[in-house]
């Protein structure tokens, strides 16, 4: 990352969290459209295009800016001392702004209106243990694949998430920026903008959490 | 690409955009066949088998002919200057002619007419910028992840139109030849004639776009 | 393995056991409530969430304790002289905590009563033949792919549990500690208590005799 | 492969070919049973576990004895020199011994008469085009992937099948000895005995020609 000043790194951020977005909702669409009303189907669909554009956007990416494209990922970062916070600051910053623009482009391609409120109501217990597990696993996969696989991680992430959004009762947010992106979108993927805060309280924890986990995991033998 | 002369790295990427378009054509046929009506389920046989083919295809053609067979990617590749003007023309028609021999191929294999003219209606603004997006994200992957992961691009290509298939509402044709091919195919994967132009329009407008934007990312920091 | 103490290998053991549980248990509670009653698109997505995960586990937690999360594939090891007796023990006795621990987790998620008794009836010659077969081809996987490609062990299981699940009449559990907390659910990927015994002696005699059939296969030759 | 003697590649031949064709049909039996008479979903069980187990046994066996599980494949091999015609007459006929305990072994996982005669009918000009083009594509796969990348030959003949089984009109059989086996099970994966000939022709034929297209393709620049 080095190798990349500032300015393009954001770029690579806000470039790669907007088509993340887009793919997430626009695949919802079209798996909505076409599943005849079995939501099973959509969300296979759902699944199969998240997951592969996961492993396409992060080895894009990857080298630019860390193809983070998620505030909880580059919180745990920061918390490894791996980014500096005002870097976190202006990568959450572009990550939120690109989420939005992800979802004005996939409305756009569907010919929907650009912005949209959600009324899809995700909230209770068990939805936010759900996306505490959801973003704990994502935090766990990376760091945990980056030590001994680095190769392997954008694969294992795309396989992360597709898991993710089965067996988790959220299927698996897990991004704060991608969940308000989401509240914009009154689709399959949509979320009411009241129950953004559950989440994104959740997301944090989980996130946090994995970090510290991973490194008592890793401390050296004593 | 240098070790194989001009007239086998033709006949590569003709059998290579024949075989790629016989995979497109003929599992939309038997998906339409046997999914009973349900317009997901037929479009995730297509998927699948049309990611499938595309990591094979290009890891059997990679080495002798770069495995275009589209001729949006060598447009690419000769503004880039890794293909002369002249190996671009030839490259562009043979891919058509593949294309039109994948159709007949596909056709010939379910007992149809091996030549039909498609009445499938894809057109309009959202359409459009959905070939945009699925051209500009087909070209950004094949550009960036050949920088630093070129072992991964025949994988990453397949992944990239895994997605394309549900998040674009043009179901990502991203290619002149195929999109030209799938117009004599009245099946689950043709387009009306008509729109072709559109759908040519998009995909040289996303592709030129793609190329100038990876360009600047990775151009030397200053 | 060595660079890890015991205590870590067996939270290593612990822990991955219990999402791979979760995720087991979870995605089949999620697939049956979206499939409308078609138990193969239920049975897809528990497959699909299965595989992933699996293969995601094994690259977090390979290096910490060879990531096992199952009882019989420690017993192999223990055979091969890999793992000390004693140590075979408490990997079993956390494997097993860690899978009623992912049962509990998956109840949670989806606020279901946390311990529950499954009513799914699964028993009989086919069905303990099935697993015989799950539990030989999963060792023969393990220790095949270890001889000659052993980056390609986490991806090789996660592909032969996706073709277990459709093609061995018991759908490969192969696994008496996920097969013991999945008798804790009474949900799509419960098994009854009853029929406990009869799945883990089969699993113990398809993972032992692959055991000896591969030694067979790989002694040198005379 | 030198380092086995024939009689433990013979083993390996024959096992790997007894575990495809039990997954082929296996899965062929619990896709059917589970999807309600959606024939697609059925195919797609089949697909995914086909797919996922050739990749996992070429991983396990191609040390061994190469892997073939195959006549055509050997055919292949012993026509470019490979394969002594001795070794391809003991190949194949383990591979056709495989194939058979293969169906034996499905069959008595689900409950079913051990041996059965199929009377799906699968003929017709159109069906043995797709059997001619699965062979071809098939070898052009194993022989072109193994020139350039052969660590992705097991992925990407799993690939090559998961594509087939919905590109062609035949779903891609592509292998006489897994066709003989398939006329022993009357269930969603078998063939009507009669229309052995025809398959095995195709077959023949397609790997024949593949097999002089890619020597042709790879010979030498002049």
């Amino acid at each position: 990352m080095k190798d990349f000043n500032l300015k393009r790194r954001l770029f690579s951020e806000w470039i790669g969290t907007a088509l993340l977005v887009a793919v997430v909702i626009g695949s919802g669409i079209m798996g909505e459209n076409l599943a005849d009303g079995n939501d099973a189907i959509a969300l296979l669909a759902n699944t199969l295009a998240t997951g592969a554009a996961l492993v396409v956007l992060i080895l894009i990416f990857g080298q630019i800016s860390g193809a983070h494209f998620n505030p909880v990922v580059s919180l745990s970062l920061a918390l490894q001392g791996g980014l500096r916070w005002r870097e976190f600051f202006f990568y959450t910053l572009v990550q939120i702004l690109g989420g939005l623009a992800g979802t004005v482009l996939a409305h756009s391609m569907f010919d929907l209106p650009l912005i949209q409120i959600s009324t899809h109501v995700r909230t209770g217990a068990g939805i936010w243990i759900g996306e505490i597990i959801a973003s704990c696993g994502l935090l766990m996969t990376i760091i945990g694949v980056h030590k001994n696989h680095p190769q392997a991680v954008p694969y294992a992430v795309g396989l992360f998430i597709t898991a993710g959004y089965w067996f988790t009762s959220s299927t698996s947010f897990a991004n704060p920026a991608v969940t308000m992106a989401r509240a914009f979108s009154d689709t399959f993927a949509g979320i009411r903008p009241g129950d953004i805060g559950g989440f994104i309280m959740a997301q944090i924890l989980g996130a946090a959490g994995a970090t510290f986990l991973m490194r008592w995991l890793y401390k050296p033998n004593i």
